[in-house]
């Protein structure tokens, strides 16, 4: 892998790492509950598990590139992060999860109640902390945000094992999952920094194009991948029977017999043994993951070409960087 | 009962009929999903149910008696009814319920995990109505509600069960429950119509005020009522073993034997068929019934006083009236 695009995370936690110790030390302090100690405990245990904190970072990132100065993009990289640990807390009880980044989920180690109630509480967390901002053009796209999330997750589980799933309906489940707060957070940098107009669309177009190309690669190496590569498994969708890009495209083009496999594996759940090879050689004989690769290489380009507006800036860079290497995994 | 206190909700809602409309109207439009139809499904599902509208009737009555001309008090009490539904639908997923207003739960008629997406669906879409009245004030006191409110559900789940509960802890449980939300809802119509502080600090009181009344009061009658005034059965809270303000006054108050009775009844949920009556003559013994409706006599006559330095106006008596209502079930 070419160095330049190695990490490219790492080096803008390294460029920024300052702003990301303020973060985490207000994420810290707007975590606790004096009264209900059950909060911070479940909320350590999530936010301690040490995640990538790329939501921040794009949030860190557009600010800092745009030339903003002030405090309150620490606010707002906390506040995404809020959002999206909410989200997690929510998203393991609707799918019954019971691991997490190699961790036991929160549903497990305490109930389902306080999995719901704790992210109730960071949800209004971080909207007492976009509010502190005083920016209402920041309040309305961080709400607008919240909505498109909570749609999508609905969206996701009534398309969930229906092979009538098209194209548009996974955008907008893809939208929901991780690009419509990668948008956000990208967006909202620009916002507070008083950036032109030119340049917050550019970043909400950059980080929109981040998310959906990250989750197309990972519907990629689902199927082509090798378990070292993600961290999951090869296969863990189709037994999970999601509608991902590749099968969609698969089905779009499915003779009877296919589609009768299909029917049996994602929709019935009915899946033998050898029913993911079988998967992957129809998926193949459609050109259905090269099919995927390319949309996903599509949006990554679209993702680095609206950067070219913004300032000249080693953040920028990076942030390029990092939309190369969301698919160099599959490249 | 006295005319003048009898039916006051029902005054209200006469009164502000045109505003109550227009509120309902703007709710069936911000609950619809164009996407995702199973959103205006569990939604109308619950709004349809028919609830009384306490709390934008608050915000109504306290804008329109402020003198307010506007129409950001629509928006506001239907933000205010979206948090409320929207903790309904997370409620009677961490308390397993089954029915609500005497119909089955969205959780039984759908699953848990769409009513705790739709849930989410309501909170964002409640902030992006607050946000559009272009109030910080206003947003910053509904995200310290809304704060408080998953603040009291995650202490109501610590706390139940637990014998060493305080009044301090049940205070902190019933606001959560109950009076934060009537607080905000009575204050941000003040704040809205732009009156004095003294009148904004006066309507926060009120709404506080009468929630923990409205609270104390249902306390009493679920040891000391008659099914028919409540609409629950006497006896509900003892099988479910919550530490009422009647409960954690006897419990202040207990001998060994009582205390056994109660760790084996509440704490350890091994109840005999006698024990309910076991548990109303020890209440009895203590004047704990007694302790608890003179603390909510009390609440419901400092939301009477909190009123008397707004401006004269029918609503002004009509709220009056409504405090005096929610404890005249146990005069």
């Amino acid at each position: 892998m070419d160095a330049k695009v190695d990490r490219p995370l790492e080096r803008l936690s390294a460029h920024l790492a300052d702003d990301l110790a303020a973060v985490d030390a207000m994420i810290r302090a707007r975590m606790a509950s004096e009264h209900a100690p059950r909060i911070p405990e479940v909320t350590a245990h999530l936010i301690g598990a040490g995640g990538k904190r790329v939501r921040p970072i794009l949030t860190l990132a557009a600010a800092r590139l745009c030339g903003y100065g002030g405090a309150h993009h620490i606010r707002l990289a906390a506040t995404v992060e809020f959002i999206h640990t909410a989200t997690l807390l929510h998203d393991d009880v609707v799918d019954e999860s019971r691991a997490r980044r190699g961790r036991p989920t929160a549903n497990l180690l305490w109930d389902n109640k306080s999995s719901v109630l704790v992210g109730d509480y960071l949800f209004a967390r971080s909207f007492q902390l976009m509010t502190e901002t005083g920016s209402l053009r920041v309040l309305s796209i961080l709400s607008d945000a919240s909505a498109t999330i909570a749609e999508g997750e609905v969206l996701q589980l009534t398309a969930a094992q229906n092979l009538a799933t098209t194209e548009e309906i996974y955008l907008r489940v893809v939208r929901g999952k991780t690009a419509a707060l990668f948008a956000a957070a990208a967006e909202v940098g620009g916002v507070i920094a008083g950036a032109p107009e030119a340049d917050v669309a550019a970043l909400r177009t950059y980080g929109d194009a981040l998310g959906i190309a990250f989750q197309m690669a990972d519907d990629v190496l689902d199927y082509a991948g090798e378990a070292s590569a993600t961290g999951k498994n090869v296969g863990d969708d189709f037994r999970e029977r999601k509608l991902t890009l590749p099968v969609i495209h698969a089905i779009a083009a499915a003779d009877a017999a296919e589609r009768a496999f299909w029917r049996r594996t994602i929709e019935a759940g009915d899946q033998q043994p050898d029913d993911l090879a079988q998967a992957q050689a129809i998926l193949a004989r459609h050109g259905a993951i090269e099919a995927t690769r390319a949309a996903a290489l599509g949006w990554a380009a679209r993702a680095q070409e609206a950067l070219s507006v913004l300032p000249d800036h080693p953040l920028r860079e990076m942030l390029g960087d990092l939309a190369d290497f969301v698919v160099a995994r599959i490249r």
